[in-house]
């Protein structure tokens, strides 16, 4: 399959930040083959996209996400986050069987299909069944069996062999969309020898880490109280960051934590929305950014967002911390771009692949509608991506070339069936 | 005109948060005579519309924002504050004549119908331009003529008589969906005498005040530099608050001013996008709410935003002082809907007849569309709203009972019109 796009405005997300205008693209298979303003001639194509008003660009990265939360969105709010952990959300979530993160996960996939998310991270239980969603949905993504070590010593060595398993199961395929990770879930639910066993593993089959860090206040006093030390020092020590790793959330974190990540090349997933909702505070990123850290962005599941909207949080990115730091050039529009589509690749470890539009990357992509009232006059498209558009806005999706949304029609995965099961697997397991 | 809304899920904002199922609304002419699960036998209706599926409620009150500057949206950002100002917005905005707030004010309305926004507050200048495009869009404005005391005597003397005007020419015209307030801009941009003045203009026209207050921590500094105290106390020494008035902004208020407002019964826009954005700061909304204020929303401008989306302002309202108090319970989801339906009605004092969905109240309401995968599933439509929708949910707004959009078509606005016309305005007045 060949493909020409024709008549975009192409935002390469490369370090130049100025869209290409009336540009085209060739997309061979899953490869970009060429980007510029004038197309190779005489090359014949299998179909002819006409994108003509449409903006282009690397489709959103979610680097952190529990997809199957879906079934729990709206389920519990407004409450102090031990009430909603353990009386509204752990409960539930134990009754969660495969169904559950069946359906729960295809809602995700659809609605960060529609929003324009090409690729996602996921923590969570009963993770074949996710790595079905994404194969069948067309979607790429980054899968780990998030793994919390408080059980039995039984217990906890069923899970990581279950995690372990998930890697040799599905690292690497769906054509390649999927990759895996291993993840002790957070210091304060992982006993220290609990997380050198993983690191171990993780070595081993040579995967990626992806873990919690430094969500509340609470859970770095506790992490104090136990062990003597703030949890970076605490990971340091048990030899995660000897791995390539992946720490969500990291919102208190001090100077002195921010250098240590940035020394060992530590990738931050940045959920603004989710650390917003549960009053977890505003993570430093302008400081993360000051010591060359290069945070990417993650919804977090949808029970504490409650969306899964990816340009949200590079809106929110944008903003909040010119706010908190009373400074309107924290975070310029671009930078927040670029944490929604390149450090997202960086982040899951896929910028070799993913990330920014170039002659020789994979062809994921989308496209946006930029005729809305909202997006008038066009001074600066980067500016109206970051503060004024809507996730509605994405009208095409495609990922290794393939178009997964087109004018906003979802042409892999069944919407009305999507709805009807997710509602059901929640009924089934409702209190 | 006799209409039956039915089957729809009303969700009214008086103090019954849990929405109607399966509820009828009648709208006789521009006023909403029944709500309920059964409506009256053997009524006959000019139109019956089935809302089989979608969610009812009061359109948002948009209530601070600068509607011609949609034309300078994105045109700079990222800036410190003064140079955006002195060197980006008001050059440009001192070239703007009638002809460009007429189509940027169109703009303005355009998007705001489109996003379920049906009563707005105006500060600007060319208001008949602004009235003229509120009367023939068919939506409900508080207009007024904002004016700075900075010039001659003369240009100031020209000013104030021009919001006088405005007020005797448009206040209670377009079948009453304009009313008008007189706006000295700012207690840093009118000097005392002039303020007086203008308190008693309001006072002879009978009309609220509607005055930018405390948005950054230095015009305060400036304000206690030049006249010895904090605005607050300043404005209430000159009488502004013997008015009905509403304040923009109040980021930068202390406890004692809090309680002032509270005292004088002040009406408060909070407009958190735009004061993120421009790096103002956090407004102190917690604290306002146990003081007994009940805070509005606005959108301010475009050119600060940069959208008129007031469905996000109610989300940023729902998320950032969660996050900057470290506090989950902090400004419910409940809440934040009330800050833009019914508190906003309140704050431009129309709550006599808008800002809920009651028998004898005008028939201002929207359609939000809750079938999209982010609004599943349905455990809570109050937190779906405040929490997971988008603006393209909307997809059918009435004001005094006459649809202006349906099924997100828009009825009054001719939009390819629009977008050609407020980008020529801008090319007008480029630099």
């Amino acid at each position: 399959m060949k493909r020409l796009i024709t008549h975009a405005h192409i935002l390469t997300m490369t370090d130049e930040m100025a869209p290409l205008e009336n540009a085209s693209m060739i997309v061979e298979e899953d490869t970009i083959t060429f980007i510029g303003q004038t197309p190779p001639a005489g090359e014949e194509f299998d179909e002819v996209v006409d994108m003509k008003g449409r903006l282009i660009l690397p489709g959103w990265v979610n680097t952190h996400n529990h997809s199957a939360m879906t079934l729990l969105r709206g389920y519990a709010d407004d409450l102090p986050l031990q009430t909603w952990l353990e009386e509204k959300m752990w409960p539930i979530e134990g009754r969660f069987g495969p169904h559950q993160v069946r359906w729960g996960s295809s809602l995700a996939v659809l609605e960060m299909i529609r929003g324009g998310t090409t690729c996602f991270a996921d923590m969570y239980d009963h993770l074949d069944q996710v790595a079905q969603v994404v194969e069948d949905s067309g979607i790429r993504a980054s899968l780990c069996r998030g793994v919390i070590g408080l059980g039995s010593e039984e217990e906890r060595e069923a899970k990581r062999r279950e995690a372990v398993q998930f890697v040799r199961d599905w690292n690497g395929k769906a054509g390649g969309r999927i990759t895996a990770m291993m993840a002790p879930h957070a210091p304060y639910t992982c006993p220290p020898d609990y997380i050198e066993k993983i690191v171990e593993d993780a070595t081993r089959l040579d995967v990626p880490i992806h873990i919690h860090l430094s969500e509340t206040r609470q859970e770095v006093q506790q992490n104090v109280d136990d062990y003597g030390v703030r949890p970076v020092e605490h990971l340091e020590r048990l030899g995660v960051f000897q791995r390539p790793t992946l720490v969500a959330h990291a919102v208190h974190v001090n100077d002195e934590e921010i250098r240590k990540l940035a020394n060992h090349s530590v990738k931050v997933s940045h959920n603004p929305g989710s650390n917003l909702k549960l009053g977890s505070g505003i993570a430093p990123i302008p400081a993360m950014f000051k010591q060359g850290l290069k945070p990417a962005l993650g919804t977090d599941g949808a029970a504490s967002n409650n969306n899964l909207d990816l340009l949200e949080e590079i809106q929110l990115a944008a903003l909040i911390h010119k706010g908190a730091s009373e400074d309107p050039e924290a975070v310029p529009a671009a930078t927040a771009l670029k944490m929604g589509t390149v450090y997202g690749a960086e982040a899951l470890f896929l910028d070799h692949s993913i990330g920014t539009l170039e002659t020789g990357k994979k062809a994921d992509f989308i496209s946006v509608d930029i005729t809305g009232p909202h997006m008038q006059p066009q001074h600066d498209l980067v500016s109206l991506l970051a503060y004024s558009a809507s996730r509605d806005d994405v009208q095409d999706v495609f990922v290794d070339g393939v178009p997964l949304l087109r004018n906003r029609e979802c042409l892999t995965l069944d919407e009305e069936q999507i709805r009807f099961e997710a509602r059901r697997a929640f009924q089934k397991v409702a209190p």
